[in-house]
């Protein structure tokens, strides 16, 4: 992550590769870049800020407010198409849904992921705050832990350790209290914290924030789990346009029961504000 | 609440008030009872009710696991449709889409809320639980207090005091610590909780756990905020069926800011089991 090369907001590998293009009044091409793999499925973060920009675009506001994703079936890297449909145009709220497709064999559309969203302004928000929740308690980001900083597995970014080719585009520094399951001692407690930002410094917009609510590596790992953990519903909410900087990425599990685990996550930009809080809903596959 | 003449799951003024009827496939009629609301406005979560059992009769699975609920224009009592989409069947989870409508005075159907949902069975799942979550701290119930419980204003139920139809399909025993608000002294703390169960002493199930995320007053009130606060999106995880008896609904907001605010809600059950997850955006109108 070098200053002197640091990305732009518009003009970022992230933006380029969260591309759309409109082919028809509401429905946008994407490309689905392989460099946002967690080994070889496409992450579900990157996934919502494509949607979230087709939104965008269709919605007559800019920023999502709340989105919500029901995940269908796996997406891989590819053409797909994304199929919106405005709901309800207000004057400070605008309802979308969107539909992520991609291809069979046969070239006929197979729906990957359908979303509900609520978009508005943040801009034209009143400044109030009036808020009793507190950053995430981590030690600085000199003291967290990165893949570049550990000679063996790779923690630093999404599930699996190892050939997951979105390693390389975030900048994940972990919390050393939430890295036991990396140096195979995971400390039983549903918690992952980590400082985020993109690898090529582009600063965080509601965009990205899609993204780091999804690019952690699953809470799961630190009780001690190491299978899959698919996502089912993910929703997330955006409160506040991010300052520029890292943010701190809190994640957090209270209930795992019945196959099922929920995820909690905060995101806190470098200003103090909690900007994003999403919850997921993903199930748990035992390994072996 | 008597117990002699306790309704039961299936034949009770909740299960009436909730029922759709199969208009084609797909579609469902519902009437909206003016028994479920507050002021003037039906109760969303009796709304979601409605919704769910639609999407049950519509997909090939019974309970919903996660619901996700975007309201677009206020209901009234009467008439309404509910139209549905099977997005995908699975062996152990399907998906739907579902649609509120009510008609305008020409007669056209004006769409109030949309859903998302995936659907499963909960009898089905594992029975493991490693969960650290811990039921809320409060009084045993005959210490809470109801709205047979108040000289004055009428605590117990949803949104403003008074004139609410909905406080006498509701038991709902509020927690001292977060009555303050109806004592005129709220406590400032973005808490409510309560002990929660139908009226007529009906046990919980999925459904009415749709009900019971959403019937509390406003954790606002205990904020010092009168106004209305209207929700925007939510979303339900449902996690286990609820054992027989009273439910303890806890409801927390940690983050006002820019006018809009979270209310997350857990329920938990007579066995004490995490039974409900929720979390919701709403807008914050001041009042006067």
């Amino acid at each position: 992550m070098s200053q002197t090369s640091q990305a732009t907001i518009g003009d970022s590998e992230f933006d380029r590769d969260t591309a759309v293009t409109r082919r028809e009044e509401g429905v946008y091409d994407a490309d689905l870049s392989a460099g946002w793999t967690i080994i070889s499925a496409v992450n579900g973060g990157y996934l919502l800020a494509i949607l979230g920009r087709a939104l965008a675009d269709a919605l007559p506001h800019d920023d999502p407010f709340t989105i919500s994703a029901h995940y269908l079936t796996a997406s891989v890297p590819g053409p797909a198409v994304v199929r919106t449909d405005v709901v309800r145009t207000g004057r400070s709220l605008s309802t979308g849904q969107a539909s992520l497709f991609q291809y069979d064999e046969e070239g006929r559309e197979v729906e990957r992921i359908r979303v509900l969203a609520s978009y508005g302004d943040l801009d034209a928000l009143p400044d109030d705050v009036r808020t009793t929740a507190k950053p995430p308690a981590m030690p600085p980001i000199e003291q967290c832990f990165g893949r570049h900083d550990a000679p063996g597995p790779t923690p630093g970014t999404a599930a699996v350790p190892g050939s997951s080719a979105i390693t390389e585009r975030l900048m994940v520094k972990l919390d050393p209290a939430t890295l036991g399951w990396a140096l195979g001692s995971p400390s039983g407690k549903g918690e992952m914290r980590a400082w985020f930002g993109l690898a090529d410094g582009r600063d965080a917009d509601p965009f990205s924030l899609l993204l780091a609510v999804d690019a952690l590596p699953p809470t799961a790992f630190e009780m001690g789990i190491s299978g899959w953990v698919p996502t089912v519903e993910l929703t997330v909410h955006i409160r506040c346009r991010p300052a520029p900087g890292p943010l701190r990425v809190s994640i957090t599990t209270r209930n795992l029961a019945g196959g099922y685990l929920e995820e909690d996550a905060e995101v806190w930009d470098s200003a103090d504000r909690l900007v994003a809080q999403s919850r997921q809903l993903a199930r748990v596959r035992l390994a072996g």
